[in-house]
């Protein structure tokens, strides 16, 4: 076998960057099962004629044949694309042994056959988290919603992140009030401000959507409306606009900003953005984006939103809100720059030296003695000199080596960080809480 | 969209279930990381080549092609059918980065296209943990990862295991002592003592591997021998056969066996079987195999042991020994005959009640309390009268709801099994430690 190359698109980890990456999904998931939400996995392909529904991305889907089937045809089957439609798809299938409202979050893999480039990867996983309702759901759902995903974010060992709120009654019925010919139209034009400058955003919404100069110039004061509280409802009620529609969104978009008021922290910041729409046309209410600051090269990091009709059987419908978060879109720029890290390349906390390949297990019983407090401890490889082992230990991050005692010494330990070293009994000693788990650690990069 | 059906052989698992089938990985993760192994994930597909190389299960490999390829060829990529493959590609091609011997553990779904049966799926996760040198990997390693699993099986929530372990070198030893002129043959032979019966199986070794009446009696009495301990040496010594390399795998054996001697439970049995040889040629010494008491027709629910060779670029050489648990193969067929469940359908030790729409704020607040002292809580969709929240809170399996005080009234917290209600006090006030995260509980099956 020749050394293998990576593959375009494919991002793998090594051990150190893996123990940041689980370390975030860790975190992630301890505070979605702290606010109720339940884990749910789904298979990783779904019938090909299900994820063409979703419509828009249909080239990039990877599509599945059994290398030696009997016929040439395809099975049918292809890779998600993303976690909406299987999870959409999991609630039509069990929907008589599921309570509603249904919370689940799901951290998985997803496929797109799209052209890698920097934070797009053809492999990539994502943290999804929903709440489903029968036939309705009620507001309330969508602050809650972004109240887990602020208190999700605002911990996390990563650059400063940015969520921006909006909500689409709000827009649409701005664009009504205003009379807009075509609202949609107005949306999707608005929708292009994070690539085109405004200037050339004003044309288009002349000759696009069918807006006076007056109308467009509007639409564009709505768009360049910011604030991390309720005051941007006055400043869009200045603009003089009125429809009910407006009234709508302004107060969800309102409550939705107050309730993650106490959310935001120097990690994490919460603002109404009015230039957010989100193209997917199935959001109905609240949009979501959240962007890394510094990154903004990656556009959103995470979005999501509330959707009337997650999904529909023809008698029942399931409306929902939910945001995914892109964990590799997220780290793996961060990792490949060194701006994320973690501290040792392997969970061990501490090596138990090896004095003879005779004394193994005395050293083996130390070790286990140490698992069995809950202390990740290896034993070295073989009985080299101890300076040796100690490099050993140093090479891998390992922060503490345990010297087993003779007749005539007790047992030590060393610190090989500062060289401190004291004897120490496996039955009570114990590292420091953060030397227990690889520690993730974030370097300040010059952007 | 019309209900879905499930697609054999993809199984998916219901909130419950999915609780149980975390609750299993998270302790081997917790095992593993305890001695040292390091957390990898590989990408979900390797080039069709490298696949094909591992020989054998060619015909079942799914084969991916994008939608709207610009031509009609394949993209060469395929999905993985173990993890042993992508890990011997990984060490490969990061060695450079990689510290040995290196240590890792993967829990991963794989694919395979073959028929469904049961314990047998198109989809599937398993756990793989394996040590792997540069070079060489002293044998300790061997008695090293049967520790390992063998800590990690005895506390699952599982009906009893048994591994069962086995030498190649024994076995080819003995054959080569006792004069067999082919040794593979009779290897393959004797592996089919688990589908045929030992009468059948003696004229097969006459007639396919050229051996002698005697030869063929007494390579079955080799196979019928099993041990929970060293005893098993004398055993074969008594059958007359003499060769170095049988030598050799008698003492390895002999210190596995021994070396796992402590890790035995009443859950857990650790024994030689002389039967077991595994069916794959990389096997160069200690082999391993998993079953599941009760649960036969499973085959084996996990396997492994040493290749001398996991991966070479011609230059270096990597040996390995590990295992792989096939977590999908022992948990389904429990998990649907409902002897392993889990005790509710959320991670919610408590759901707080709501009085009134308006006071969602004030049960909010309790539940971020709560929260914030690592009680998984939520709060009541709506203020129905408190009679149908609790039941709300029994169809979820939730233990405790929790009452909001009033002016007059002190909050109080009910456990809706026993019915007992108490006053209680949000910073102080804990569930049960065993309530705090759902509980796995396996039922007796009558089988």
């Amino acid at each position: 076998m020749t050394k293998p190359s990576p593959l375009s698109g494919f991002p793998e980890l090594l051990p150190t960057q893996r123990h940041a990456e689980l370390a975030v999904i860790d975190h992630l998931r301890g505070v979605f099962e702290l606010h109720g939400y339940t884990s749910i996995e789904t298979r990783a392909v779904e019938p090909l004629d299900r994820l063409l529904k979703g419509g828009e991305i249909d080239q990039e889907l990877y599509v599945l044949r059994r290398l030696h089937a009997n016929d040439d045809t395809d099975s049918g089957l292809a890779l998600h694309y993303d976690l909406t439609v299987p999870f959409a798809r999991y609630v039509l299938e069990n929907a008589g042994k599921l309570e509603f409202p249904f919370r689940r979050y799901q951290i998985q893999k997803a496929w797109r056959g799209e052209r890698p480039q920097e934070g797009r990867f053809r492999e990539f996983t994502q943290a999804d988290v929903d709440i489903v309702g029968k036939n309705d759901l009620p507001f309330h759902h969508d602050i809650e919603v972004a109240r887990v995903l602020a208190a999700a974010l605002r911990e996390l060992p990563l650059p400063h992140l940015s969520m921006q709120v909006n909500n689409r009654k709000l827009i649409e019925g701005f664009y009504r009030g205003l009379g807009a010919p075509d609202p949609a139209a107005v949306m999707r034009v608005i929708d292009k401000l994070d690539k085109v400058p405004a200037t050339e955003i004003h044309p288009m919404l002349v000759s696009g959507a069918g807006l006076s100069d007056a109308q467009a110039a509007q639409c564009l004061e709505l768009a360049a409306i910011r604030a991390a509280d309720a005051s941007f409802v006055a400043e869009v009620r200045s603009l003089g606009v009125e429809h009910e529609l407006l009234d709508a969104g302004l107060a969800e978009l309102a409550a939705v900003v107050e309730g993650c008021a106490e959310s935001a922290s120097e990690q994490l910041s919460v603002e109404a953005n009015l230039r957010i729409a989100r193209g997917l046309d199935y959001y109905t209410g609240t949009v979501f984006e959240v962007f890394m600051t510094g990154y903004e090269f990656l556009k959103s990091v995470g979005g999501g939103g509330r959707y009337d009709a997650l999904a529909t059987d023809g008698a029942t419908v399931y409306p929902g809100v939910g945001i995914s978060f892109g964990i590799s879109r997220t780290l793996i720029p961060l990792l490949s720059r060194g701006v994320l890290t973690a501290s040792r390349a392997v969970p061990s906390a501490v090596l138990v030296a090896l004095s003879t390949e005779e004394s193994r297990g005395d050293s083996d019983a130390i070790a286990d003695a140490l698992r069995g407090r809950g202390v990740p401890t290896e034993v070295a490889a073989s009985a080299q000199k101890y300076g040796r082992q100690i490099r050993y230990a140093e090479r891998r991050g390992i922060p503490f080596v345990w010297f087993p005692g003779t007749d005539n010494t007790s047992d030590s330990v060393k610190d090989i960080r500062s060289g401190d070293q004291r004897d120490a009994d496996v039955t009570t000693w114990r590292p420091p809480l953060e030397d227990l788990r690889p520690q993730v650690t974030t370097k300040e990069q010059a952007l």
